[in-house]
């Protein structure tokens, strides 16, 4: 509508890329900011500038890192042998929360789909399939029931099944359609405990 | 919950300052910043730093503005006798979204409100009688239909009314309870229309 000052129009775009925010929705938030003060300000942009610096992919799982081996994969506390396999971080955070799952994880960056051209290399197996062929442990995929979750799932199956491994999903407590991200916690403990063996 | 690393819950908390953002929601929102490239952060991070700089108010109407007098102000084709008295430069978004009103405006920066200590000298009103006592004009008074909406109304009526004005209030077409800032455009013309004089 051409309204509001360039610097509001710029803010309105920014919030626009988050996930969820539409139109009207950004308006409000950026409107919002400028009733904030200069110290909160500050802080918000400082925060956002810090991001890129601060995080980098650890280089064993692959989890969002402040150094180069993440908190998670450090902790001697954890169970080397139960590998849980993930899309993205999002889902390291939830599984996080639930409390109840104390071994690793493995990032994989995304899942196979070809109609949008990511295949198998693109993806973060090879290191996965290193971190577990020589040795006795179960790897669960904790992939969502879609497609190209299922797709994914089938290949990680094929490719580890000459090793010695136990091989599981999450069951299907899950909703059908759902993103693993933004589940609730019990849904998602229900589904590590029901976890099956993939046939 | 603990399960985010310390630059993300810094994130976080800063999303949750603004309007209508929950904890769920500004996690959503800080963890989709750190799926955006580095220019959408640099750019993002610079704009809400240069919030405080780029805007203050406008020395006659009190408008969010680049420079001392807003561009409101300074539009010479729109009618100096007819003013919309409004309690925030939100409001001021709102009018002229809907394109129909070619008046100026007066922003209050609040409503009277003694119960939380906000009193008739805490607002813009001093500038707004100086703009308005020595001329034959119409003032239109656009607060939302609360107590402190009418409240603050009724005060503008009794300060004003010994001077040569026609004073008018929004008609009731607003929803009551609602929100000024985000009404349809269709409903805010509607009440601009039938706006009706103060009794």
């Amino acid at each position: 509508m051409g309204v509001y000052p360039q610097l509001l129009e710029l803010l309105i775009e920014h919030f626009k890329q988050l996930s969820g925010v539409g139109e009207k929705t950004a308006e409000r938030y950026a409107l919002s900011l400028i009733d904030l003060d200069e110290t909160e300000l500050k802080d918000f942009s400082e925060s956002i500038s810090l991001i890129k610096q601060t995080f980098q992919k650890c280089t064993i799982c692959g989890h969002l890192s402040e150094s180069d081996i993440c908190s998670i994969c450090k902790d001697e506390t954890r169970n080397d042998n139960l590998i849980c396999v993930v899309e993205n971080y999002k889902s390291v955070f939830m599984f996080e929360k639930t409390a109840k799952f104390k071994g690793k994880y493995h990032v994989l960056g995304g899942l196979i789909s070809p109609i949008d051209g990511i295949n198998p290399e693109d993806l973060n197996i090879a290191p996965l399939v290193n971190r577990c062929k020589d040795k006795k442990m179960e790897l669960i995929i904790a992939l969502k029931p879609t497609i190209e979750g299922d797709t994914t799932t089938l290949y990680l199956k094929k490719i580890l099944e000459k090793y010695n491994l136990k091989i599981t999903r999450l069951s299907y407590g899950i909703p059908v359609g759902a993103d693993i991200d933004y589940l609730d916690v019990l849904t998602l403990e229900r589904a590590i405990l029901d976890r099956k063996e993939v046939e």
